[in-house]
C-alpha cells in the first residue's frame, strides 16, 4: 500500500455552491429523461428470458449463474414483534463498486453524476454515481464491457482516494450484500457523454430535498464523506467562527456543533460497550429454504407473493432505446407500500444528538446494524406501528421541528417503485424519552466515526446523506 | 443505555507496579498448581463419554447439544499458498464472556486474576481473567451454575465499564467464534477464594515476558485496554514529558510516541481504503462437509488426523481434584507444532510503525482480519516458510532488535498443548522492504483504533497485550 494524501472535503459550507443556473440543470435532466424510449412491463415469471425457477423450486436464477438470485430463507430471532418467519431474499454475494469522481475547480469541488434510467425507478430517471460496477467489471476478471471512467478507480490513471469504505445494503431484502463506496479526486479534464454532468455538493444537497432525484447508490456514497472540508475546519480552529457561522443555517450550526463537540452523552468507548451488548443480546438464525416451501408465500404465475402488507417478487420486460443492452428481462422486488425511515434528534446539554437504533434484519452480515430511530417497510400498516417504539407518537408530535422530509427511492435495478419516507425530526429540548435498550444517543461526529467502519445501515446512511449546513 | 463514565487506564507507566513481593506471588502460584490432582490422558474417540460422532460421520458433538462441535469444512480462497482444502473446525456459535474486574487502591490499578488448570495447558496452570462465562451463564438463560463475580458484569452490583468489545478467536481453528471482552472497575472489597489474586498491570506485563503463564483469554482482554492512563496523557499534554519520559524504557518511549504521534505513514482514511481493498481482493468460500468425507483426513481410533504437519482432533479424560466437576471427557484440538506470530516494526520518520497483515483464515466472520506480519501454525515446516513473506529472512536478520520473544499458549479448554512463539522484532531504520499488497504500516495509536472495532485477530492481540512502557 502506498502512502495516501490527506482527505477531507465537502463544499456544502459555501452559499456559492448553489446552482449557477438551475434552469440549465433542469434542461439537461429533462433531455436525459426519455420515458418514451424506456418501457417496463410486468410479465409472468415463466416468461422471463434467461431467468428461471429450478424444477425443485429452490431459487430464481439467471442461466449464466451471474447477476443475482432470488432465494428463500427461514428466519429466527429474539428481536422485534415477529420472531420467526419465511421470506424471499436477494442473494448476490459479489461486492459491488459505487464511485464518485470529484474535481476541484476555482476552489469548488464538483461531483460527476450520471442520469440513469432504471426499470424499477418510479420516475424512470435518477442521478447515479460516476461509476457502478460489479467486482468482475472492476477487477477486469472477465473480458467484459469496461465501465466508463474505471481507470480512475483501479489505479490506471492518477487519482487521490478521498474515502473508500465497505457499506451494507438493505438487510431486509439483500442477503449480506455490500458495496465498496469510493470517492476519488482527479485533475484531468474529462470528455463527458451527454448523460454525465458535474454538480457541486451544495447542488446535490438541494436536490436531496426533492423526492426521488438522487438515487440510493449516490446517497450511499455521499454519506461516507466527511461533512466538513479541511479548510473550514482549519478556519474554525484559527478562530474564524465569525466568518464561518453566518454562512450556516440555524440547523447547519446545530449540525456543525454536533459534528465537532466533545460534550456528548456517551464516550466512544461507552457507545462501543452498548453496541457490544446489543450484539450479544439479540440472536439471528437464518437458514436457506426453497422458495416453493416458504410458509405464507406462494409462487403464482405473475409473482412470488405473501402477505399483501409486504413485498412480492415480479418479472419485468425492459425495452431501453438508450442503453447498450436495448432489451432484457429480469426479476424485481416489488414493494408498493411506503416505508418510514426517520431519525429523532434532540439538543442535550446544547449538543444535537441523534437517537440511533441497533436493529436486527435477516440479511445483516453480523446480527445488528445501526439504524434510524424509526425504520419500517410499511408505515401504513397498523401492526408495524404498534410494535415499533417511537413510530408515530414521537414523530408527529406538533411540538417537534421537522428538519427533513422527502420520499427517496431504493435501487431501481433491484426494486420496483419502492420508496421510503426519509425524515429528521427534532424534539424540544428537555423532553424526556424512555429508551428501550436498543436505542442510544449519538452526536453527528460519533455517527461519522462508527460509519467509517461500516456499522450504519443504508437506511441510516440515506438520511445522513441529506445533512447540509446551508439548508 | 445509561451515560457512562470516562474510561482510560493502565498502570504500566509507574515502576512502582512491579511485584511488591515476587516470592509471594510465586508461592501463591505454586500452591494453586497441583498437577498431581489434575490428570489428563488421551482416550479413544469412541470412549468419550457423552460425546460422539453421529452415524453419518458428520460431526463430533455432546449429547446435550451444548458446549461445542467439531465439524468439517471445505475451503476455497485466492489467498496464500494453499487455495483449496478440507479441515475440521470447532463450531461454537455462542458468544463467550471474558472479563477482568479491576480496582484502584492507593492510586494503583489491580486486576483480579484466577489461577486455573485446563486440560490442554502444557504446564497445567495459567492465569485466566476474573470471569469466563458462556452466553447462557451470563444472561442466566438457564438455571445453571452461576459464575463467580458475575454480579459485577451484568449490572446487579455497581461497576464502571472501562472497555467492552467483541473480539474474534483463532480463525484457523474456530468457525466465526467471538468473545465479549470486558473490563470493569469496582469499589467493593472482595472476599477472594484461594485461586484468585490481585495483580497490577505492571506485574501482568512482567509475567507476559515469561512463557505460558498468562493465558490466551487474559491476553485477549488485556489487549483491548488503552495503553496509557488518562492521568499520564494529561501530564504529557501539560508539558510533563520530563516527568514521564525518564520512567520509560527505551522501547517504552518508542511505543508511547507511536501511540500518540500523528506523523503516521498513512491516515486512518488511507488505512480504511487499504482495508476495504483487501476485503475486496480476496474471497473466502467455506462449505460444511461431513468429517468422514474430508479429503486428506481420516477418522482413526484415537484421532481425526490429516497431514502430520497440521493439527489433529483427539479425546481426553480429565480428573480434576480441584474443580467443581471432578471428572469429565472432551475432544481437544492437538497441535504439537509451534507456530510463529511476529510483528515486524520499524521507525519511519521517527515514529515506530508495525507491519500489519490483512490475512484470510477459514473461520473469519468477514474474510480478513488484521494479523501479525508473520502468522503461521508450524514454523518448522519448510513449505510454510517458502510461501509466507517475511517469515525467516526478515525476522532473524542479525541487524534487527528483538523487543519480545516468548512462547504463549492457546486456550487450554480447546487446544492440547498448542504454543505459539510471540515476537516483536524491530528492523533498522532506513532498511526498505518490498511490501505485497496485503501489508500496511500502522502506528500503535492506529492499531488501537482499529482494534476497538474488532478488526484485529487474536494472534495480533496476543502480541499487542505484551506491549509495556517500562520493560
Amino acid at each position: 500500500m502506498k502512502p495516501d494524501s490527506a482527505s477531507f472535503f465537502g463544499s456544502s459550507l459555501t452559499r456559492e455552491n448553489q446552482f449557477q443556473d438551475p434552469a440549465q440543470f433542469r434542461a439537461w435532466f429533462r433531455a436525459n429523461n426519455r420515458p418514451e424510449s424506456f418501457h417496463v412491463r410486468e410479465v409472468p415469471l415463466a416468461a422471463l428470458e434467461h431467468w428461471s425457477l429450478d424444477p425443485e423450486g429452490v431459487r430464481i436464477a439467471h442461466d449464466s449463474g451471474r447477476f443475482f438470485r432470488v432465494e428463500g430463507i427461514h428466519v429466527r430471532t429474539n428481536f422485534g414483534g415477529e420472531r420467526e418467519w419465511d421470506q424471499p431474499i436477494i442473494n448476490q454475494p459479489e461486492i459491488g463498486f459505487l464511485g464518485f469522481i470529484t474535481r476541484v475547480c476555482g476552489g469548488v469541488r464538483y461531483f460527476l453524476v450520471q442520469a440513469k434510467m432504471e426499470p424499477g425507478n418510479i420516475n424512470t430517471l435518477q442521478l447515479s454515481p460516476s461509476l457502478q460496477a460489479t467486482r468482475s467489471n472492476f477487477m477486469q476478471v472477465h473480458k467484459g464491457k469496461r465501465p466508463l471512467f474505471l481507470e480512475y478507480f483501479n489505479g490506471e490513471k492518477p487519482a487521490r482516494v478521498l474515502t473508500d469504505q465497505l457499506q451494507a445494503e438493505q438487510g431486509g431484502r439483500f442477503f449480506r450484500k455490500r458495496n465498496r463506496n469510493i470517492v476519488v479526486e482527479i485533475d484531468d479534464d474529462l470528455a463527458l457523454p451527454a448523460e454525465f454532468c458535474w454538480l457541486t455538493l451544495g447542488e446535490l444537497k438541494v436536490l436531496l430535498r426533492e423526492d426521488n432525484i438522487v438515487n440510493m447508490d449516490s446517497r450511499s456514497v455521499l454519506s461516507t464523506m466527511s461533512l466538513i472540508e479541511d479548510d473550514t475546519l482549519a478556519e474554525l480552529a484559527a478562530g474564524g467562527a465569525s466568518e464561518v457561522l453566518p454562512r450556516l443555517s440555524e440547523n447547519g450550526r446545530k449540525y456543525l456543533n454536533s459534528f465537532l463537540s466533545r460534550k456528548t452523552v456517551h464516550s466512544i468507548d461507552g457507545l462501543l460497550s452498548w453496541y457490544t451488548g446489543q450484539k450479544t443480546a439479540w440472536f439471528l438464525d437464518v437458514d436457506w429454504k426453497p422458495l416453493s416451501r416458504l410458509e405464507g408465500w406462494r409462487i403464482g404465475e405473475w409473482a412470488v407473493e405473501g402477505d399483501p402488507r409486504f413485498f412480492s417478487v415480479i418479472g419485468v420486460d425492459v425495452e431501453a432505446g438508450t442503453r447498450e443492452v436495448a432489451h432484457w428481462m429480469q426479476p424485481l422486488i416489488k414493494d408498493v407500500h411506503t416505508g418510514m425511515l426517520a431519525f429523532v434528534c434532540q439538543e442535550i446539554d446544547g449538543v444535537l444528538h441523534f437517537l440511533v437504533q441497533a436493529k436486527v434484519e435477516p440479511g445483516h452480515l453480523d446480527i445488528i446494524e445501526l439504524s434510524p430511530t424509526v425504520s419500517c417497510s410499511n408505515y401504513a400498516d397498523v401492526a408495524q406501528r404498534s410494535t415499533r417504539p417511537f413510530l408515530f407518537d414521537e414523530l408527529f408530535d406538533p411540538h417537534n421541528r421537522v428538519h427533513y422530509d422527502t420520499l427517496q427511492s431504493e435501487e431501481g435495478g433491484r426494486f420496483y417503485q419502492w420508496q421510503n419516507r426519509n425524515m429528521i425530526v427534532e424534539l424540544p429540548p428537555g423532553r424526556k424519552l424512555e429508551l428501550p435498550a436498543q436505542f442510544a444517543w449519538m452526536s453527528l461526529g460519533q455517527m461519522k466515526e462508527f460509519m467509517r467502519y461500516g456499522l450504519f445501515s443504508i437506511e441510516a446512511r440515506s438520511i445522513i446523506s441529506s445533512i447540509s449546513f446551508v439548508d
